[in-house]
């Protein structure tokens, strides 16, 4: 067993991170650099607490944060072990060893334009906002009207880097960050920066509705990548004809099934791309919505090889009609985005990129994440409850503590899309699980939003969704009886 | 010869629009319903301004523009006649009966992500703007952020369609226009609703560079179409395998070359669409800058049969970076359009839209577009005179009394990359004609914008342009006169 405390930690009491996130980023850095090896026991929290004068809590939490990114695991009454970073067993993850009980669900108001996922708008923060808008319109109105760069205002690139250093250990320059018009705005100059028509792509399956959309329309060949409870699995050369050239996976938060890539897969994903000389791209869409724990280091953080393009939005954590998101270049690989823009055009609009950086370095952005987030994890839990009580006998959850939406399996014989589309005329919205598989079986389950309803909104809704399934379920039984 | 005073001409001398520009429409509508026939002798000037009562000038004027427009010519002696609207030679032609003789060239100052055909953003009206969006903040600031429709804020395409009901002919309704992040965005939008990938697709040749770039990424086969002096020629099916599905032309002025296409033109290839089952794209770039006569009636507005999408821009008469353009959907195609943008996400920005509806209904952008249009008018002319003084030995060019750059063709030997380059190396910035052509043989020549420049500006650079190209043209007969 190594002896932790003799390693030259750097604990800082004066450092704006808890001593906690301290220990676990050193921890963690030891481990992905091998210095930690695998199967390697660390040291009882009580003695390495004492070995480094703190409190045994704080080592506790720390082991957690890091048994929840799956660096390290539990072995019962033998204390944290480093996990085999190559075993690719899911049974083996800490994170998904066991599997949640059923329990039942709800969806609730629809508006056009409202898809499960989305934030809630009356939490926007209008006040801080408008302020900010009009402060920064008057001190520096060039800002909104003439850009220097194709990537975007400069100092929301600055804000940005700042920005993915805090929440996503990500130690990147402004230069390699371009603003683009959203997810699928960055998507699309991945595609068109780093591949040609007719190399293959891996897609996720199940995946975002638009990026197959969107590969598909440029001329990709797509291969689906079975999601196991570890994430989408590694493509195979023994099985395929072709490798893929990239692959577009959402590690922090598989969408739409949930649950979070562990350490080793992401590890091996980074061998694979070197291996086969491909890109990952990692489609952060809600990486901020971690309900327990802090935010699991995105994947790109892992790439010491320039094969990682990191994508995130502004969509999720501020507003989706803001159209403002963003892709982070390994610095090889700037001049090829460059000329891309400069063939294909810039989508991204530039009037409130300077308020936004604003917005981001006066801490008013961070005021509102942890805000949000404080409030969708009471919806969220309340989402989960009423799910447990009322809806259990028709669906089952894995409660990935993540996201912004809860995604659920239907019981055998219920049909998702009939559901759906009840759903629908009865004013409540929600989407079937199968329409975003793009091959082989599809779950049938649905896709419930809890962030953009109140909590007498989410109850309305439950119930009424509730009634919904029972009255379908009778129907199927009655058809079984007769046939 | 037919009375048009006969007919029930409805002059409103109270109406917000000039008489001439009322009787203008109305003789044009008249020729464009065939009422008024093809050869058909107009009234002389004096009888018509007599007959109605109004004065002679108001009479000429009105026959002057139709000229322009290519709905009628003037004959020698013998008064003014509808133009034969099959008649496709392209001499017959008013606008483009006398090539201008050759005149000489310059380009002024080079800033990293300025073009040729970029505004000036020293003219923008940052006053009225800042305070409009901080108004509209104040007011209103849900509009900033909550988005009712994916085809964007309803007031701001109800602003569009009375803008393009005065500016370009349109007769539409606000339920037609989707707003989009720029031209680019509203040419991938009618792609994707309206072609399949293998599908042919004519583009001008030359044209707009980011255009082939996208159609060739989307798995468009490309048909090149080559432009006369009355534009873009109609695809011909004896010499072809496939009818292209779409076209997308420039017809207020063809882009590079600059020239409208004349209404003949346009009616034929409104047939062609008709018997061809396929769809117009109308990129109308800059229809507003026009510096003779008012603006042509858009192609659109001839469509009698729902098969143009229109597309327009805010780039050039207000922001480039504000990225917000639209496009006019016929009726029939707002449910493809809708799944497109489902399918395929949103890019256009909200947070500007209601701000820019409430520029535009306050009169603020109409004087905005007045104002930079005497102003790019005054540079454009001090550069063609320029051109004309300094440069008529190396460039010709013909003037077109429109657009937002000035492209001229190099005298023989003089190869436009390379001068390009060379103008790059000392600062100043120009566009080679040649990188503009798809296939076949190009024309050299440069691409010169004005109105980003100063008349100073203008003035040193073309001295130094004339001092590059003298140098290189001593160099090219130099070396002829060595082989």
């Amino acid at each position: 067993m190594p002896n932790l405390a003799s390693i030259a930690f750097t604990l800082q009491r004066d450092s704006k991170d808890p001593l906690f996130v301290q220990l676990c980023d050193q921890i963690r850095q030891r481990i992905v650099s091998g210095w930690l090896l695998q199967n390697s026991q660390l040291p009882p929290s009580r003695r390495l607490a004492t070995d480094l004068g703190i409190s045994r809590s704080t080592v506790v939490t720390a082991y957690e944060q890091l048994v929840a990114e799956g660096y390290i695991e539990g072995r019962t009454g033998a204390g944290f072990y480093v996990r085999e970073l190559a075993d690719l067993d899911p049974q083996d993850s800490a994170r998904n060893a066991a599997p949640s009980s059923p329990i039942s669900s709800s969806i609730p108001d629809a508006t056009p334009a409202l898809h499960p996922g989305y934030p809630d708008n009356r939490l926007f923060p209008y006040r801080q906002w408008t302020r900010c808008l009009a402060r920064t319109a008057r001190l520096t109105p060039e800002a909104l009207i003439v850009g220097k760069s194709p990537f975007g205002d400069l100092p929301l690139r600055q804000s940005i880097a700042a920005y993915l250093a805090d929440w996503r250990g990500l130690d990147i320059q402004p230069e390699q960050v371009m603003i683009t018009a959203g997810s699928v705005d960055a998507l699309e100059n991945c595609i068109r920066s780093l591949a040609m028509p007719g190399d293959v792509i891996g897609l996720e399956n199940p995946c975002y509705r638009p990026l197959r959309n969107i590969a598909a329309n440029q001329g990709m060949r797509i291969e689906w990548l079975s999601v196991d409870a570890e994430g989408a699995e590694i493509p195979s050369e023994s099985r395929r004809t072709a490798t893929p050239k990239m692959v577009i996976l959402t590690p922090s938060h598989q969408f739409p099934l949930g649950g979070a890539m562990p350490v080793n897969r992401r590890l091996e994903y980074q061998q694979w791309a070197n291996a086969n000389d491909a890109w990952i791209i990692e489609d952060d869409y809600d990486g901020e919505f971690r309900y327990a724990g802090r935010p699991i280091p995105a994947l790109a953080s892992l790439d010491t090889s320039g094969r990682t393009i990191y994508i995130g939005t502004f969509s999720k954590v501020f507003a989706v009609s803001l159209r403002l998101g963003y892709l982070i270049m390994p610095p090889p690989l700037i001049a090829r985005f460059a000329d891309t823009l400069a063939k294909f055009g810039v989508k991204a609009a530039l009037p409130c990129q300077r308020a936004l950086a604003n917005f981001i370095d006066s801490g008013d952005f961070y005021r509102h994440i942890r805000r949000v987030r404080r409030i969708y994890a009471e919806r969220r839990r309340l989402l989960l409850d009423l799910l447990q009580q009322k809806m259990s006998h028709f669906v089952a959850l894995q409660d990935h503590q993540a996201g912004m939406q809860v995604t659920v399996t239907l019981a055998p014989g219920l049909d998702d899309r009939e559901i759906c589309a009840a759903a629908g005329a009865r004013g409540l919205l929600a989407a079937p699980l199968s329409s975003y598989y793009g091959a082989g079986e599809a779950s049938h389950g649905l896709l419930l939003g809890f962030c953009p309803y109140s909590e007498d909104e989410i109850r309305d809704y439950v119930a009424v969704l509730s009634e919904l399934l029972e009255a379908r379920q009778r129907r199927v039984q009655s058809l079984q009886s007769v046939f």
